[in-house]
């Protein structure tokens, strides 16, 4: 038989240790598969004395990440540590600097540092391989980078972050506010304690970075990404969306279009009957659209231990094989720098709602602030139980939400308008403004 | 620049010529990700003077496949002619047998002779590639071959027809019959004008059992597949099927059970809110489930001309680049023979649709017949229209449809139980029985 490869193992966490367990398990069908057995030498984490459920006894323990980035006996680098930062950064660089190919799990070293690091493995001939880092389960990394490659890819989206749309379904499904949601994937471990990070869309935003780059050929830019979280979505937008045949999903989109490429992370409208409006709990989904042909969706575990174990296994048998494609598609001289589309251009559908003041001339005002910036409605809807009030009682004096769904336009368009309605003091509270993404 | 991978193409349908613009227009691409150019060299076809829209001229034309297949210039064949038998698989053939990889779309050829054809390939050092073969532009067969390496497959099942999802599709969206829905197929050329390939089933076995091979690690056993086609299905099932929230697919099923690996291609009860139960009209989706993880569904086009040939051209760049794995996931000597699981033993739901002589007694009658084979049922509806009917002028004499379904029992039982119940003339006409497929 071949020699082994032979693993040096960083982090020791769900990952780390469902890898060890895959390795173990899997052993046999790994070495039909590709052709060597793929062994786990020497590991590390942060504690050592940590109870972790599985015997790591066996396995040489090593320091620190560094030590075992640089060891002699190791072939590959797993790196399940996690932050974009040390001891990760370091590791990850003293492994490929010393000719070892690496697997990660870790978008936001990727989303940060990605292309200084797939310099660094293609200068010394190395795999730098991360199936893991973006929605988990589902290979999507590797369906960009190898499954599709004839295609000139138009558009990119999906559920990246399984906390949110968690949220999103509960809140749907059992008609609870937005804090009780979050606090209940607290509970079930979903969210971290600080949720910001996931429901704020800065993970999306990191893996968005990641894909786009794969997708599009363009460097890593995750600063050109236009984020938002979805704090802001309430029971009566998800109401809204049902009765008008949307769903709400935190969306990472990256598009081309003439201004560039466009790269946004925000909740949006999807239409009831999409691949994507069916994803729901934690789960993840993207869809790649191509030139010339249907949209390919790939749904499936976005975190999960054993989920994004399985992907670092098969990273792993690549490597096994002698697989090594350049870590972003193509070399790093041919990734070309993103032409940025402004999210001001965006174009698209709005879905708007409002609390309209209770005074005569207001839908007029509000008609008019929207023609005035070319916007034409698909529709336009009073909340029902409003509509009932007045139709009995005659002008309350409350204010009513006013449901707005707006066709293609522009958000520089949209923000403008909606500026002009608040200046004129019709509409009370900020406006609601949830993007419509077609498939 | 590194030295093109060279092409002889032998095909030049819409997957054939496809397959040139691809590599035409995405030549720069192609260099890029795959470090070489891939180029067209020689071509064949049936007919030399047939118009293909498309400028084939400046292409060397070689008499048939066969010559083709050994012609010195070539580094690769990719063979896109179809057909179980010759010309197909004799130039496949002949191009393993001297040294030179294959790229092919044929899931006849793979079902009947894949393993004979993968054991050629492994002698001679050469890929044998086939993503084409099954759901087209779908990823899938790089996916249970490379991306979920290290896990343990359980069941695998999906849409792998388009014909017969576009069909059913437009039953339940325009409550229109098999055969009318059939006619439309053939006018939109998604169905043959010999439609019985598709509807009964057999295009479904041959694309299963390729992936149960790379599944399973099993030998190719098309022959071990139970098949029943869409034929029978009438749109009172369709209507059951939407009041009990399930959908009817014509799905392709390999599972692994105690008795064996369980292959099977039929109707199927799928829940609406799965992810499977939303694909509608042509397009084809698979699901993958693995010990550990959430299943994994992959959705998209299953064929057209450029979905087909971007999945050939991913081949292409595989080979371009150098990555050659075995083609059913590991080497043919660990490929096991298929321990087969009979149908009489399969365990699940089941849909039971029948028309209940309006006499007295007969309900009693089919109740006890089910309760002798230990089938419990989990709902009982008598079709709205005849109870209403029954409601209003008593006993009609008319026979009642019965939709019963069960909670999980087995095929044996039922189709024993159904057997006596025919036998006490009960009934009228045969019953329609649907399995449930769970998700």
């Amino acid at each position: 038989m071949a020699e082994p490869l032979k693993v040096g193992l960083a982090g020791l966490g769900t990952v780390g240790t469902s890898v060890v367990r895959l390795l173990e398990d899997g052993r046999d069908k790994l070495v039909a598969r590709s052709g060597r057995p793929i062994e786990v030498v020497a590991i590390t984490a942060r504690s050592r004395a940590k109870k972790r459920g599985a015997d790591l006894k066996k396995y040489r323990w090593v320091a620190d990440p560094l030590t075992l980035a640089r060891d002699p006996s190791i072939d590959v680098l797993v790196e399940v540590i996690g932050g974009a930062g040390d001891p990760a950064k370091a590791a990850v660089e003293a492994a490929l600097a010393a000719g070892k190919a690496v697997v990660t799990a870790n978008k936001a070293l990727l989303a940060r540092h990605g292309q200084k690091l797939a310099a660094l493995a293609e200068r010394h001939g190395v795999a730098l391989n991360f199936e893991a880092a973006v929605a988990g389960g589902i290979p999507v990394i590797k369906t960009l980078r190898e499954g599709l490659n004839g295609n000139a890819f138009t558009r990119i989206y999906g559920i990246l972050n399984g906390t949110c749309n968690y949220i999103l379904s509960r809140m749907e499904q059992d008609r609870l506010g937005f804090e009780q949601c979050l606090r209940e994937a607290q509970r079930l471990g979903y969210a971290e304690a600080d949720p910001s990070f996931d429901v704020e869309g800065h993970d999306t935003a990191q893996k968005l970075s990641i894909l786009a780059s794969l997708a599009f050929g363009t460097k890593l830019d995750p600063a050109a990404i236009y984020v938002e979280g979805i704090s802001s979505i309430t029971l009566a937008d998800l109401d809204a969306a049902e009765q008008l045949g949307y769903r709400v999903k935190l969306l990472g989109v990256a598009v081309k279009t003439e201004a560039g490429i466009e790269q946004r992370v925000h909740p949006t409208m999807v239409p009831k009957d999409s691949a994507i409006a069916q994803v729901m709990g934690v789960t993840n989904a993207v869809t790649i659209d191509a030139e010339g042909i249907m949209p390919i969706t790939l749904v499936g575990p976005g975190a999960g231990g054993m989920a994004t174990a399985s992907a670092v296994v098969s990273d792993l048998a690549d490597i096994a094989r002698g697989v090594r494609g350049a870590p972003f598609g193509r070399p790093v001289s041919h990734m070309t720098a993103t032409r940025r589309a402004p999210m001001q251009r965006h174009e698209g559908g709005y879905y708007i709602r409002l609390l309209a003041r209770d005074h005569p001339g207001t839908a007029a005002t509000i008609a008019r602030r929207l023609a005035q910036r070319g916007i034409s409605l698909d529709s336009i809807v009073q909340r029902h139980d409003a509509a009932e009030q007045r139709a009995a009682s005659g002008r309350s004096g409350k204010p009513v939400p006013v449901i707005m769904i707006t066709y293609a336009t522009s958000e520089d368009a949209v923000r403008k308008a909606l500026s002009a309605v608040r200046r004129d003091r019709v509409i009370s509270g900020s406006p609601q403004v949830i993007r419509i993404e077609k498939n």
